[in-house]
């Protein structure tokens, strides 16, 4: 039973090309489709970002009902692959085996699991971060490899070793046993302001799978640096978000404190550029085809 | 049978109380929030910010349900009222007394429909826009007031005869059919560049029903003028959106251009006003909480 | 754009086979997969019936997102082919384009439209019965048929002519145009009694495209008739659903009757069967699975 | 803040009254009308039942979205309070927190939860089934005091101690622990064929707190029987669900057997007791009235 999925296909021929692969952190359609815009590759749909639109705690909070359709959304609304940010998988086994069922068959190009406890905290929480055992994880990572219906479809697993204090060695012996288990790449994840962590990480890592970063706490590596360490995927997962929530209040402030509009009105975009984001042009043109077009 | 809904009473106390209602339009729960915070009174579960970040176009393109879950998030992000732009109620009758069933019990403040065709255009868009008649519409606002469980869920009639270039006395009568028919208020609107089209609407208004207006195009208009002229409530319907829009854009091209996200890093809200937004903070104080309680 | 759907290849390869293609109509995904272990070739999912299990009138009452989160339900609760029934299309054009992409991307192996307006009643339902214009159908079909993906998903076009008492002749016209704007096959609708009017309109169809028919209220052509008479599919829409209801209360009868579960019990299935149904030996099977599995 | 509830305030009622609590166990709205309609007092949101017609094992595979959307669909399909079965409460106290707050605001009269690990297993699967310890239940338990807003909401605590084969004074000692955490009521589960073991639970009660029971395996207990030994509430869990399966798959059968719908036509309920049951007749009438209804 083969099912394609062309975006699968596109983020897999990512992860084999050359160069970094640039990867935009979205919280909704409309910022994934301005992150393909801006020549992002593919589009991470960020558990931060899906829980801060609907202001509750990156903490497992939302189900995988309401993350999936926060992903899907994000995948209609551009032509990049989306790899979607699944917590620590749901639960168990059997619900990692759902969730990959359900978001491959939703054309989501690749999911990330991670392996924290479920219910998962955020990694840049300070309580303290639980992992499960590295076997329990290997299972999770073999029942997803075998509820995935086309080879294409990207398993990323992502090691909270460094995040949890468990130091490099605990790291490297996860990640390696990880790949084995089946993932197709591994996120290694760091909070240190210093790049030096992931650096040492990724000087250390021997095994022939690609590696994934997410520099929010060291944005002082810089893309080109990331490559030539060997990283082939960055991540830039909660920039938009974080913008967002600046302009947003700014322009409240500026029309309660203006008593109008008016002030903000020119540092906003027009409502024909959101006309233009929601495809209205092609909604007109789909409405002069099908009046023309002679009956086939 | 009586449901009581705790912010239908409070809109309903805002409209008979004095002085001008400022609302805000949100697009997600954390643009509600953000309302909030700066001051306003209610939201706005706009019906053009919830297609934006679908990137689909505001013309009955998404389905009663999406909007339904995009104003329940917006509702349970904040401690505001929400009125839900419910365009032209989706259907007919049978469509209007089912939306009124869900909004409600929801807990959704109070919905807003115009006298529009199923499927809608937004207002602002070119093409022609039509109306249903005034006793179509009137048997809607009919069935509405007949489906509504308690009696201060609010019902604003939207009038589009100004839109639809129909003149003053269309958009009079039908205002006035619409109170007689049950509606709680009347929001008449406008695409003019000019504030006199409104102006004259509101001067000639002698109906005991408050006015509604969303001053998107004649931002000239001040909060204070719309309270001399006795205009009841203010929409600010969608310039968070177009904020978020160019933040957004910003923020992606900063990181492409400058191959990191550092640069951006200053001018955008910390995570940890991410986390407040998420109300970890609370969350922390309900682990506390839980584990001190003793048993009662 | 290549997006390959498995189950539409299925139907296809059906409509195209020798031999009546039985299709039973299904409200969840139960009779779904009751229907695929009874011997039938595809699923139709029932407007009738997914409105009846939440108790609303087939009136376009539910979304679209409503219907086809149940579609999606009975298509994971089989290997079946499902065939929606979307009824008008849930609105115009721009509807029934957004309808086509949701359905297909979620792995629907095809849907049915038919030419009733939008609300739409039931049509066994006695209150009028009102159709669009042939025109503004084949619009629909054009939009449907430019907005799929892969040549394989089926567009059935549902002629409601005999249904709404048009004759004969306006029915053949309709079908024919329908099949000229792009359908894939034609379900001619009929209430009467006696198979006549049925039987009348199959043998004047000259056109080279499939018939389908919902036999429901005229039980008396066999299966073997109808594909005597050259008819491809025959959909057994919701019996399943009448015997549901029959059985449902009947039970209920019987435990407050009895003040005790003890004389259903031996007409029923037991719980060991309801868990075969769910899958619980393969769950067990995968967790034996997983565990062995050495690393790859 | 103080939002009224007028199901819960039913249901509370009810744990209040004199007299055996009679529930029945409803797999979607048709199965919680016909319910309604013989003579029950509550419907039981069955995790079994709504997983059953999904086709996926009653082992924390949906979400709680899912199950929240299908008691939703329950309560909006009849009068009763509906009682909603939430399984081990989705995760951890924060989980709680947002699955009381959901249910409450969506109209359900109460919930119940069990001290089962999550994910759980149905209890009458016969892998082994692990219990969380009683102090981490009674801090869920807490939790989900603190989250209602409104005192008449239920929460029913439901003790798995006799289906772990943990012996009778384990159950007590959580049961006890449980009502004092603030737990409105105890579920007290068995599988054992005989009612021995239930019926030394109920002797042994001592305290304050209404018992409920589900005598699926031990049907030999009447409800008289259950009144008089002092049991509060029975619930009749899944009967309705397997009385389902077996109707289903006769009349499929039929079907295919008898090559058309004829022969079961007889055994079934007409199409119109379909469309009372979907309320066609109130549909119809509420078209007269809003035409006929003069302007208020």
């Amino acid at each position: 039973m083969m099912v394609r999925n062309r975006k699968s296909s596109i983020l897999r021929d990512a992860l084999k090309s050359k160069g970094l692969v640039k990867v935009a952190g979205a919280h909704d359609g409309l910022s994934a489709k301005l992150a393909e815009k801006n020549g992002f590759n593919a589009i991470w749909a960020s558990g931060l970002g899906i829980s801060a639109v609907q202001t509750v705690p990156d903490a497992s909070i939302l189900t995988m009902t309401e993350f999936l359709e926060a992903a899907v959304i994000m995948n209609e609304s551009c032509n990049l692959p989306v790899i979607a940010d699944c917590d620590s998988g749901y639960g168990n086994i059997h619900n990692v085996t759902r969730m990959i069922k359900k978001y491959e068959v939703s054309g989501i190009a690749g999911v990330c699991i991670e392996d924290k406890v479920y219910p998962k905290l955020n990694s840049f929480d300070d309580r303290q971060q639980l992992l499960v055992s590295t076997e329990e994880f290997c299972e999770k990572i073999r029942a997803a490899k075998m509820a995935q219906q086309n080879d294409d479809f990207v398993l990323i697993a992502r090691v909270e070793a460094l995040i949890a204090k468990l130091g490099q060695q605990e790291a490297y012996t996860r990640a390696k046993a990880y790949v084995q288990a089946g993932a197709d790449a591994i996120l290694i994840h760091s909070k240190e302001r210093s790049p030096d962590e992931i650096v040492e990480f990724v000087n250390n890592w021997d095994v022939d799978a690609p590696l994934v970063v997410v520099p929010t706490k060291y944005p002082t590596l810089s893309m080109e640096q990331l490559e030539e360490l060997g990283v082939k995927v960055s991540i830039y997962a909660n920039q938009a978000l974080r913008a967002s929530v600046k302009a947003i209040n700014d322009t409240f402030e500026s029309i309660i404190n203006n008593k109008s509009s008016l002030q903000i009105e020119k540092e906003i975009v027009s409502v024909k550029e959101i006309f233009d984001i929601q495809e209205v042009p092609e909604m007109k043109q789909l409405e002069r085809l099908v009046h023309k077009q002679p009956a086939t």
